[in-house]
This record gives C-alpha cells, structure tokens and sequence, in this order.
C-alpha cells in the first residue's frame, strides 16, 4: 500500500535509462527524503527543460533555444571556428566531443546513420541541410565523426562521396590504440588499423 | 558548450542514487528526447511529490496525506489489522514489506537505530510514539523488523526491553536460508541460525 503519487513517480523513474525497478525506489526514495534540496529543483529543471528546449535549426543539436549555444558563439565575432563542421551522429555524440574541449569549430548532428534495412534515407537525416551548409565559402573543412560501426562507416562513406562537389576538405576521425589501453586486449581490427597509421617519432 | 540549463539537468541527475556523470547524461538526453511523454510527467510528479509528501504523524511513513494510506485503511471498518505493529528503520523497508502483499497489520517507522557512536538516542528515534501505541489496548502483536545488522539488533533488544511493560507478543523475523539460496555460498552464522531453527516436515 505505498501512495499512488509515489507509486506514479517509481513509474515514471523506472523508465530512465540504467534505472530499473529497485533503483527507481531508492531514487524515489533518495528524492523523498530530499524534497526541498533535490527533488523541487529537479524537478523545476525538467519542467524548465521540457518547455525550452527545442531542434537547432541550424545543427540538429538539442538545446535551450535556436539557435542553439554552438551555432550562436559561432556568429559572434572571435567565437567559435565557422570554417570546421563535424557531422555527428547523435547529440550524445556532440556532448562527448564537446567534453573534450579539443574542438572549437561548429556540428552538423545527422540524427541517425542510413539503414537500408530499417529505411532510413538521406531526406529521413540531416543531410540536404549539410550539403548546404558545406557549400558555404567560409566552409573550408567537414570532419565525419561517425561511430566506427557498420552505420556509421557506411553513411561516413555515402556522405563523402556527396560532399565531393563541394570544395571542403573531407576527414574522419583516426582510428588507433585507446589512450591507456593495452594491446592484448584490443581487437584485430583496431591493431592492424593502429599499426597502419603509425606515426614517426 | 552545453547550454546551461542541460547542465543543469545533468548534474541534478547525478545526484539521484546509482546515477553517475555518465549515466546522468544519459537520462539527461534520453528526458530530452522524449520530453512529452517522459519529461513532462516526471516533473510534474516530482513537483507533485514535493509539495504533497510529508511524515506521517501517527507510523512515521512517509506519503502524501497525513495519517498514510496504511494508517487510514487501519481506520476504516473492514481495513487493515490494527491489532499488530511492524517496526521498521526506514520508510524502504516498509515499502519492501508491503510488495510482498503478507503483511495486513500497521506499520512503525522507526528512522534509524540506536547508535552510541553517532549520538543517536531513544528520544532521536520515533520510540517514544512506539510505546505509547504499543500500550492501546486493540494492539496484541509487535513485529520488530529490523535489519539483521548490529545497529538492527541491538535495537531489536532495547525495543523488547521497553516493551515488556505492554501486554503485548514481541515477535521478530525468522533467520534461515533465502528463498532459492545455495547453501554453499550462505555465510556461517545464517546457516547456524537456519538449522537451530530447523522445523518438521
């Protein structure tokens, strides 16, 4: 006999990502007993969330207003490097790239990779929209970022021949031994790529 | 470069129990993705919750509405067993006894257990309130449920002692193998315990 709105909200938390039945009640639990320190400002957050946050027409990216934080640094004077795009899959993908800090150009989000089997088409991604976006003349480079998977290297491979026309430079990611990764681990195919791309010291 | 209100968003993820960064992010992008049907309810439920839930003055649960929903049904004719208290330390320990659906009597939370070296008290535990309930006339039973640890037990057998002014059974859980446990992994003491309690086919 727990209340229906706890129950409601175990409901809810259990359809988190990495949450499942039980750690949905100790998260429930955990925000109960801290309803005025973490359970109203999450959940003004979300609120705040779920009604600001939109599609940048711009990038694909998600976030708090369109354009989005990226794209607009980039039109501010000594902002971010509007000579760079990187086309990504996913906005997890942006994210990950973003915590790095080792990128300061702009993104192109593709929001999923083409797949003849689940009929995903270039008009279903963001790609007329790259292709335009390619064209610009400040555009001087396109870094295909895609994961290194059967749908990422195959739409890496179908973008780059239609980005042929414009006058970009067309990279992707290295391929190589992990940082701190140990060779008797790795698989084949990152070793040989790893050995084939090595560098002079 | 994540706008400020998705930071936001993940770092009071983070916080929930068995979320890390990583994952935080995750619930984070999946919350956004599905932010009609996930986001939106989970806020308003969270919001719901905050400003709803309180102590319940009478058990020390913790529910929307005060008496609790256990307390109200032990008032209505019909309802739950009034007749038994369950003690238990925390409102989670409640929860996992009402999900097996066997227990039909009242509950008492507890909120914690005696420790010397934490400077917890009989009078910073909910024992007074226990007392005074346990010496109603209607109440036969006291299930004292508290965790086989020694904070558990060494509660257990201050509770027992106080009680023993009320005419009342003082009962506690059995100690045995689990349900669908291996022998061979069950520690010594469980074990012990298990065959000393040993009962007739």
């Amino acid at each position: 006999m727990i209340g229906p709105e706890i129950d409601r909200l175990i409901q809810l938390l259990a359809k988190l990502p990495g949450l499942g039945p039980r750690s949905a009640r100790r998260a429930a639990l955990h925000l109960i007993k801290k309803r005025d320190s973490l359970m109203e400002p999450l959940a003004e957050a979300m609120a705040a969330a779920a009604a600001g946050i939109r599609t940048c027409s711009v990038c694909g990216n998600l976030d708090t207003g369109d354009p989005c934080h990226v794209c607009r640094d980039g039109e501010r004077p000594g902002g971010r490097d509007r000579t760079t795009l990187c086309v990504v899959e996913e906005v997890g993908d942006l994210w990950a790239l973003e915590r790095t800090g080792a990128y300061r150009g702009l993104y192109h989000v593709l929001g999923g990779t083409l797949s003849a089997l689940e009929g995903v088409g270039p008009d279903d991604l963001n790609v007329p929209k790259l292709l335009e976006r390619a064209s610009r003349p400040e555009v001087t480079e396109v870094i295909l970022a895609l994961n290194a998977t059967v749908g990422g290297q195959t739409t890496a491979h179908y973008l780059a021949d239609r980005l042929e026309g414009c006058e970009v430079r067309i990279s992707r990611l290295a391929h190589g031994v992990p940082v701190g990764g140990e060779l008797d681990y790795l698989d084949d195919g990152t070793l040989t790529a790893a050995l084939r791309a090595r560098r002079s010291l």
